[in-house]
Protein backbone atom coordinates (compact mmCIF):
# COMPACT_ATOMS: atom_id res chain seq x y z
CA UNK A 1 0.00 0.00 0.00
CA UNK A 2 1.26 3.58 -1.16
CA UNK A 3 2.69 6.19 1.23
CA UNK A 4 -1.08 7.57 1.53
CA UNK A 5 -3.01 4.46 2.49
CA UNK A 6 -3.60 4.39 -1.08
CA UNK A 7 -1.99 2.55 -4.08
CA UNK A 8 -1.61 5.20 -7.06
CA UNK A 9 -3.48 3.43 -10.13
CA UNK A 10 -5.76 0.67 -7.59
CA UNK A 11 -9.12 0.35 -8.55
CA UNK A 12 -10.10 2.56 -5.65
CA UNK A 13 -8.24 5.37 -6.73
CA UNK A 14 -9.74 5.08 -10.56
CA UNK A 15 -13.18 4.92 -8.64
CA UNK A 16 -12.52 8.05 -6.38
CA UNK A 17 -11.69 9.79 -9.67
CA UNK A 18 -14.25 8.76 -11.01
CA UNK A 19 -17.09 9.30 -8.70
CA UNK A 20 -15.36 13.41 -7.83
CA UNK A 21 -15.53 13.74 -11.69
CA UNK A 22 -19.48 12.70 -11.54
CA UNK A 23 -20.39 14.98 -8.42
CA UNK A 24 -18.25 18.10 -9.90
CA UNK A 25 -19.42 17.61 -13.23
CA UNK A 26 -23.18 17.60 -12.02
CA UNK A 27 -22.56 20.65 -9.10
CA UNK A 28 -20.40 22.95 -11.56
CA UNK A 29 -21.04 22.12 -15.04
CA UNK A 30 -18.06 20.53 -17.72
CA UNK A 31 -16.58 24.21 -18.15
CA UNK A 32 -16.37 24.54 -14.16
CA UNK A 33 -14.99 21.64 -12.91
CA UNK A 34 -11.73 21.61 -13.46
CA UNK A 35 -9.19 18.76 -13.11
CA UNK A 36 -7.40 20.58 -10.62
CA UNK A 37 -10.90 20.90 -8.52
CA UNK A 38 -11.59 16.84 -9.56
CA UNK A 39 -7.96 15.73 -8.44
CA UNK A 40 -8.25 17.27 -4.99
CA UNK A 41 -11.71 16.58 -4.55
CA UNK A 42 -10.78 12.74 -5.05
CA UNK A 43 -7.25 13.18 -3.38
CA UNK A 44 -5.25 12.39 -5.87
CA UNK A 45 -2.51 14.53 -8.26
CA UNK A 46 -3.93 16.33 -10.98
CA UNK A 47 -1.45 14.45 -13.48
CA UNK A 48 -2.86 10.94 -11.91
CA UNK A 49 -6.21 12.30 -13.74
CA UNK A 50 -4.86 12.91 -16.85
CA UNK A 51 -2.80 9.36 -16.55
CA UNK A 52 -5.81 7.44 -16.10
CA UNK A 53 -8.61 9.24 -18.23
CA UNK A 54 -6.99 11.15 -20.45
CA UNK A 55 -8.40 14.83 -21.17
CA UNK A 56 -11.58 16.56 -19.54
CA UNK A 57 -13.65 15.41 -22.29
CA UNK A 58 -12.27 11.63 -21.86
CA UNK A 59 -13.14 11.78 -18.67
CA UNK A 60 -16.69 13.09 -19.19
CA UNK A 61 -17.42 10.41 -21.68
CA UNK A 62 -16.22 7.58 -18.50
CA UNK A 63 -18.27 9.17 -16.11
CA UNK A 64 -21.06 9.19 -18.08
CA UNK A 65 -20.91 5.60 -18.68
CA UNK A 66 -21.87 5.23 -22.42
CA UNK A 67 -21.56 2.04 -24.33
CA UNK A 68 -19.83 4.19 -26.81
CA UNK A 69 -18.07 7.47 -27.07
CA UNK A 70 -19.79 9.36 -29.39
CA UNK A 71 -16.59 11.28 -30.73
CA UNK A 72 -14.94 7.98 -32.22
CA UNK A 73 -18.25 6.93 -33.78
CA UNK A 74 -19.19 10.02 -35.29
CA UNK A 75 -15.41 11.20 -36.13
CA UNK A 76 -15.73 9.85 -39.56
CA UNK A 77 -18.97 10.96 -40.55
CA UNK A 78 -17.80 14.70 -39.69
CA UNK A 79 -14.41 14.03 -41.40
CA UNK A 80 -16.29 13.96 -45.25
CA UNK A 81 -17.57 17.56 -44.51
CA UNK A 82 -20.85 18.79 -44.91
CA UNK A 83 -21.99 17.47 -47.83
CA UNK A 84 -24.50 14.54 -47.68
CA UNK A 85 -23.71 15.16 -43.75
CA UNK A 86 -27.04 14.69 -42.55
CA UNK A 87 -27.84 11.46 -44.38
CA UNK A 88 -24.51 10.33 -43.23
CA UNK A 89 -25.33 11.33 -39.51
CA UNK A 90 -28.68 9.59 -39.45
CA UNK A 91 -27.75 6.51 -40.64
CA UNK A 92 -24.54 6.06 -38.51
CA UNK A 93 -26.91 7.14 -35.20
CA UNK A 94 -29.40 4.56 -36.26
CA UNK A 95 -26.54 2.31 -36.78
CA UNK A 96 -25.78 2.56 -33.32
CA UNK A 97 -29.28 3.00 -31.66
CA UNK A 98 -30.82 0.05 -33.35
CA UNK A 99 -27.61 -2.46 -32.31
CA UNK A 100 -29.29 -4.55 -29.35
CA UNK A 101 -26.66 -4.48 -27.00
CA UNK A 102 -25.60 -0.73 -27.30
CA UNK A 103 -29.32 0.38 -27.76
CA UNK A 104 -30.50 -1.19 -24.47
CA UNK A 105 -27.63 0.93 -22.68
CA UNK A 106 -28.31 4.04 -24.39
CA UNK A 107 -31.93 3.63 -23.35
CA UNK A 108 -31.08 3.72 -19.71
CA UNK A 109 -28.51 6.67 -20.18
CA UNK A 110 -31.42 8.29 -21.93
CA UNK A 111 -33.78 7.94 -19.34
CA UNK A 112 -31.34 9.44 -16.90
CA UNK A 113 -31.05 12.36 -18.70
CA UNK A 114 -34.41 14.40 -16.79
CA UNK A 115 -33.07 13.18 -13.20
CA UNK A 116 -31.22 15.71 -10.88
CA UNK A 117 -27.66 16.19 -11.49
CA UNK A 118 -28.14 14.91 -15.05
CA UNK A 119 -29.29 17.62 -17.03
CA UNK A 120 -26.36 20.19 -16.64
CA UNK A 121 -23.85 17.47 -17.32
CA UNK A 122 -25.99 16.63 -20.56
CA UNK A 123 -26.25 20.22 -21.36
CA UNK A 124 -22.58 21.50 -20.86
CA UNK A 125 -20.97 18.22 -21.23
CA UNK A 126 -22.68 15.64 -23.66
CA UNK A 127 -23.08 18.44 -25.82
CA UNK A 128 -20.98 20.95 -25.09
CA UNK A 129 -17.79 19.12 -25.13
CA UNK A 130 -18.64 16.24 -27.48
CA UNK A 131 -21.52 16.99 -29.64
CA UNK A 132 -20.84 21.03 -30.53
CA UNK A 133 -16.96 19.94 -31.70
CA UNK A 134 -17.80 17.80 -34.66
CA UNK A 135 -19.76 20.81 -36.38
CA UNK A 136 -16.19 22.42 -36.13
CA UNK A 137 -14.49 19.20 -37.26
CA UNK A 138 -16.93 19.03 -40.35
CA UNK A 139 -16.22 22.74 -41.16
CA UNK A 140 -19.87 24.09 -41.30
CA UNK A 141 -19.94 27.67 -40.21
CA UNK A 142 -21.83 29.22 -36.92
CA UNK A 143 -21.72 24.88 -35.60
CA UNK A 144 -22.67 27.07 -32.40
CA UNK A 145 -26.31 27.51 -33.75
CA UNK A 146 -26.52 24.65 -36.02
CA UNK A 147 -25.64 21.95 -34.28
CA UNK A 148 -28.36 22.79 -31.19
CA UNK A 149 -31.14 22.49 -34.30
CA UNK A 150 -29.32 18.93 -35.06
CA UNK A 151 -29.40 18.10 -31.30
CA UNK A 152 -33.34 18.74 -31.30
CA UNK A 153 -34.51 16.59 -33.81
CA UNK A 154 -32.17 13.66 -32.76
CA UNK A 155 -33.23 13.81 -28.91
CA UNK A 156 -36.89 14.24 -30.62
CA UNK A 157 -36.08 10.98 -32.47
CA UNK A 158 -34.68 9.01 -29.36
CA UNK A 159 -37.98 9.83 -27.61
CA UNK A 160 -40.58 9.15 -30.14
CA UNK A 161 -38.41 5.44 -31.49
CA UNK A 162 -36.80 4.57 -28.59
CA UNK A 163 -38.16 6.10 -25.42
CA UNK A 164 -42.17 6.38 -25.47
CA UNK A 165 -41.69 3.79 -28.92
CA UNK A 166 -44.24 5.61 -31.02
CA UNK A 167 -45.34 4.49 -34.26
CA UNK A 168 -44.87 4.25 -37.01
CA UNK A 169 -41.50 6.08 -35.65
CA UNK A 170 -40.60 2.60 -33.50
CA UNK A 171 -41.05 0.25 -35.80
CA UNK A 172 -39.67 2.24 -39.41
CA UNK A 173 -36.61 0.87 -40.90
CA UNK A 174 -33.78 2.84 -40.61
CA UNK A 175 -33.32 3.82 -44.56
CA UNK A 176 -36.83 4.88 -44.33
CA UNK A 177 -35.88 7.21 -41.49
CA UNK A 178 -32.69 8.03 -43.15
CA UNK A 179 -34.39 9.35 -46.41
CA UNK A 180 -37.16 11.12 -44.05
CA UNK A 181 -35.05 13.07 -41.16
CA UNK A 182 -31.59 13.21 -43.02
CA UNK A 183 -32.75 16.26 -44.90
CA UNK A 184 -34.06 17.69 -42.23
CA UNK A 185 -30.68 17.20 -40.53
CA UNK A 186 -28.81 18.29 -43.66
CA UNK A 187 -30.96 21.73 -44.14
CA UNK A 188 -29.88 22.25 -40.08
CA UNK A 189 -26.48 21.74 -40.77
CA UNK A 190 -25.96 23.79 -44.40
CA UNK A 191 -29.46 25.19 -44.87
CA UNK A 192 -30.55 28.69 -44.81
CA UNK A 193 -30.55 30.57 -41.15
CA UNK A 194 -32.92 33.29 -40.65
CA UNK A 195 -31.16 36.49 -40.16
CA UNK A 196 -30.10 37.37 -36.19
CA UNK A 197 -31.29 40.83 -35.43
CA UNK A 198 -28.95 43.18 -34.19
CA UNK A 199 -28.28 43.19 -30.46
CA UNK A 200 -30.72 46.02 -28.87
CA UNK B 1 -76.08 10.61 0.53
CA UNK B 2 -77.00 8.75 -2.29
CA UNK B 3 -78.46 5.46 -3.29
CA UNK B 4 -74.99 4.10 -3.02
CA UNK B 5 -74.19 5.83 -0.30
CA UNK B 6 -72.38 8.55 -2.83
CA UNK B 7 -74.15 11.27 -4.05
CA UNK B 8 -74.11 11.95 -8.07
CA UNK B 9 -71.94 14.71 -8.95
CA UNK B 10 -70.55 15.08 -5.37
CA UNK B 11 -66.85 16.11 -5.79
CA UNK B 12 -65.58 12.29 -4.96
CA UNK B 13 -67.79 11.03 -7.45
CA UNK B 14 -65.82 13.19 -10.25
CA UNK B 15 -62.36 12.27 -8.23
CA UNK B 16 -63.45 8.82 -8.23
CA UNK B 17 -63.78 8.94 -12.24
CA UNK B 18 -60.55 10.62 -12.77
CA UNK B 19 -58.41 8.30 -10.64
CA UNK B 20 -59.90 4.99 -12.51
CA UNK B 21 -59.03 7.04 -15.68
CA UNK B 22 -55.61 7.47 -14.99
CA UNK B 23 -55.51 3.76 -13.75
CA UNK B 24 -57.20 2.53 -16.86
CA UNK B 25 -55.58 4.68 -19.28
CA UNK B 26 -51.89 4.00 -17.97
CA UNK B 27 -52.72 0.32 -18.06
CA UNK B 28 -54.65 0.03 -20.95
CA UNK B 29 -53.63 2.26 -23.05
CA UNK B 30 -56.45 5.23 -24.45
CA UNK B 31 -58.36 2.56 -26.95
CA UNK B 32 -57.78 -0.09 -24.53
CA UNK B 33 -59.52 1.88 -21.81
CA UNK B 34 -63.54 2.26 -22.27
CA UNK B 35 -65.78 4.20 -20.91
CA UNK B 36 -67.64 1.64 -19.90
CA UNK B 37 -64.46 0.19 -18.33
CA UNK B 38 -63.75 3.30 -16.40
CA UNK B 39 -67.18 3.88 -14.85
CA UNK B 40 -67.16 0.53 -13.83
CA UNK B 41 -64.12 1.01 -12.09
CA UNK B 42 -64.72 3.97 -10.46
CA UNK B 43 -68.45 2.61 -9.50
CA UNK B 44 -70.38 4.63 -11.27
CA UNK B 45 -72.68 4.53 -14.48
CA UNK B 46 -71.09 5.14 -17.68
CA UNK B 47 -73.47 8.16 -18.73
CA UNK B 48 -72.57 9.80 -15.34
CA UNK B 49 -68.89 9.96 -17.14
CA UNK B 50 -70.07 11.34 -20.41
CA UNK B 51 -71.98 13.71 -18.42
CA UNK B 52 -69.23 14.96 -16.29
CA UNK B 53 -66.23 14.56 -18.54
CA UNK B 54 -67.81 14.34 -22.36
CA UNK B 55 -65.85 12.58 -24.63
CA UNK B 56 -63.03 10.00 -23.96
CA UNK B 57 -60.40 12.45 -25.27
CA UNK B 58 -62.15 14.59 -22.84
CA UNK B 59 -61.54 12.56 -20.00
CA UNK B 60 -57.60 12.04 -21.30
CA UNK B 61 -57.17 16.17 -21.07
CA UNK B 62 -59.28 16.18 -17.69
CA UNK B 63 -56.90 13.05 -16.33
CA UNK B 64 -53.74 14.85 -17.84
CA UNK B 65 -54.32 18.07 -16.00
CA UNK B 66 -52.73 19.60 -18.85
CA UNK B 67 -53.05 23.22 -18.47
CA UNK B 68 -54.63 23.72 -22.02
CA UNK B 69 -56.26 21.47 -24.01
CA UNK B 70 -53.92 21.35 -27.20
CA UNK B 71 -56.82 20.90 -29.05
CA UNK B 72 -58.27 23.81 -28.09
CA UNK B 73 -55.14 25.41 -28.97
CA UNK B 74 -54.07 24.20 -32.18
CA UNK B 75 -57.51 23.64 -33.73
CA UNK B 76 -57.69 27.23 -35.14
CA UNK B 77 -53.83 26.43 -36.63
CA UNK B 78 -55.32 23.02 -38.25
CA UNK B 79 -58.39 25.19 -39.44
CA UNK B 80 -56.10 27.16 -42.15
CA UNK B 81 -54.97 24.01 -44.14
CA UNK B 82 -51.72 22.95 -44.73
CA UNK B 83 -50.27 25.75 -46.22
CA UNK B 84 -47.67 28.15 -43.59
CA UNK B 85 -48.88 25.43 -41.45
CA UNK B 86 -45.38 24.58 -39.89
CA UNK B 87 -44.39 28.21 -38.86
CA UNK B 88 -48.02 28.65 -37.83
CA UNK B 89 -47.86 25.71 -35.75
CA UNK B 90 -44.49 26.66 -34.30
CA UNK B 91 -45.75 30.37 -33.65
CA UNK B 92 -48.66 29.24 -32.11
CA UNK B 93 -46.82 26.25 -29.84
CA UNK B 94 -44.27 28.70 -28.68
CA UNK B 95 -46.93 31.56 -27.44
CA UNK B 96 -48.60 28.39 -24.76
CA UNK B 97 -45.01 27.36 -23.76
CA UNK B 98 -43.34 30.54 -23.65
CA UNK B 99 -46.25 31.78 -21.10
CA UNK B 100 -44.91 32.55 -17.70
CA UNK B 101 -47.42 30.77 -15.86
CA UNK B 102 -48.93 27.99 -18.48
CA UNK B 103 -45.35 27.13 -19.25
CA UNK B 104 -43.89 26.53 -15.53
CA UNK B 105 -47.12 23.75 -15.37
CA UNK B 106 -46.12 22.10 -18.91
CA UNK B 107 -42.67 22.04 -17.93
CA UNK B 108 -43.69 19.92 -15.10
CA UNK B 109 -46.01 18.06 -17.44
CA UNK B 110 -42.79 17.00 -19.76
CA UNK B 111 -40.63 15.91 -16.84
CA UNK B 112 -43.46 13.39 -16.07
CA UNK B 113 -43.28 12.28 -19.37
CA UNK B 114 -40.17 9.42 -18.45
CA UNK B 115 -42.31 8.48 -15.22
CA UNK B 116 -43.51 4.37 -15.35
CA UNK B 117 -47.69 4.54 -16.31
CA UNK B 118 -46.76 7.99 -18.56
CA UNK B 119 -45.50 6.61 -21.53
CA UNK B 120 -48.78 4.93 -22.44
CA UNK B 121 -50.63 7.67 -21.38
CA UNK B 122 -48.39 10.17 -23.89
CA UNK B 123 -47.90 7.43 -26.83
CA UNK B 124 -51.57 6.43 -27.29
CA UNK B 125 -53.29 8.99 -25.40
CA UNK B 126 -51.11 12.54 -25.77
CA UNK B 127 -50.02 11.98 -29.57
CA UNK B 128 -52.87 9.66 -30.61
CA UNK B 129 -56.05 11.09 -29.67
CA UNK B 130 -54.92 14.76 -29.50
CA UNK B 131 -52.52 15.47 -32.00
CA UNK B 132 -52.85 12.90 -34.66
CA UNK B 133 -56.50 14.42 -35.33
CA UNK B 134 -54.88 17.85 -35.99
CA UNK B 135 -53.50 16.12 -39.15
CA UNK B 136 -56.67 15.16 -40.79
CA UNK B 137 -58.33 18.36 -39.62
CA UNK B 138 -55.57 19.92 -41.52
CA UNK B 139 -55.92 17.93 -44.99
CA UNK B 140 -52.84 16.57 -45.15
CA UNK B 141 -51.80 13.11 -46.57
CA UNK B 142 -50.67 10.29 -44.31
CA UNK B 143 -51.37 12.00 -41.34
CA UNK B 144 -50.63 9.08 -39.16
CA UNK B 145 -47.16 9.40 -40.76
CA UNK B 146 -46.46 13.20 -40.89
CA UNK B 147 -47.88 14.17 -37.38
CA UNK B 148 -45.32 11.79 -35.96
CA UNK B 149 -42.43 13.54 -38.07
CA UNK B 150 -43.41 17.09 -36.59
CA UNK B 151 -43.92 15.50 -33.03
CA UNK B 152 -40.65 14.52 -33.14
CA UNK B 153 -39.40 17.81 -33.42
CA UNK B 154 -41.71 19.23 -31.53
CA UNK B 155 -40.42 16.86 -28.38
CA UNK B 156 -36.94 17.57 -29.08
CA UNK B 157 -37.41 21.32 -29.14
CA UNK B 158 -39.30 20.98 -25.66
CA UNK B 159 -36.18 19.21 -23.98
CA UNK B 160 -33.63 21.96 -25.50
CA UNK B 161 -35.68 24.97 -24.37
CA UNK B 162 -37.76 24.18 -21.95
CA UNK B 163 -36.08 21.12 -19.75
CA UNK B 164 -32.50 21.02 -20.34
CA UNK B 165 -32.25 24.57 -21.57
CA UNK B 166 -29.27 24.31 -23.92
CA UNK B 167 -28.17 27.79 -25.28
CA UNK B 168 -28.81 29.53 -28.31
CA UNK B 169 -32.10 27.86 -28.11
CA UNK B 170 -33.35 28.17 -24.74
CA UNK B 171 -33.23 31.88 -25.28
CA UNK B 172 -33.63 32.58 -29.16
CA UNK B 173 -36.41 34.93 -29.85
CA UNK B 174 -39.68 33.18 -30.70
CA UNK B 175 -39.59 34.96 -34.21
CA UNK B 176 -36.15 33.46 -34.80
CA UNK B 177 -37.41 30.05 -33.84
CA UNK B 178 -40.40 30.13 -35.92
CA UNK B 179 -37.83 30.99 -39.13
CA UNK B 180 -35.74 28.42 -37.92
CA UNK B 181 -38.03 25.60 -37.07
CA UNK B 182 -41.35 26.22 -39.23
CA UNK B 183 -39.78 25.13 -42.47
CA UNK B 184 -38.73 22.08 -41.25
CA UNK B 185 -42.52 21.63 -39.57
CA UNK B 186 -43.64 22.44 -43.20
CA UNK B 187 -41.63 19.77 -45.01
CA UNK B 188 -42.83 17.06 -42.72
CA UNK B 189 -46.55 18.18 -43.05
CA UNK B 190 -46.43 18.69 -47.01
CA UNK B 191 -42.47 17.99 -48.21
CA UNK B 192 -41.57 14.62 -49.95
CA UNK B 193 -41.82 11.40 -48.47
CA UNK B 194 -39.86 8.76 -49.01
CA UNK B 195 -41.65 5.83 -50.96
CA UNK B 196 -42.29 2.70 -48.95
CA UNK B 197 -41.40 -0.63 -50.26
CA UNK B 198 -44.20 -3.38 -50.51
CA UNK B 199 -44.51 -4.99 -47.29
CA UNK B 200 -42.48 -8.92 -47.52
Amino acid sequence: MGERGRRPGSPDTRAAILAAARELFADRGFSGATIRAIAAHAGVDPALVHHYYGTKADLLVASLELPVDPREVLAPVAALGPEGAGERLMATFLSVWDDPEIGVRLRAFARHVLEPGAEVMVREGFLGALILPLGETMGIDQPGRRMPLVASQIIGLVMMRYVLEVEPIASMPPEELVATLGPALQRYLTGPLPEVGAPE
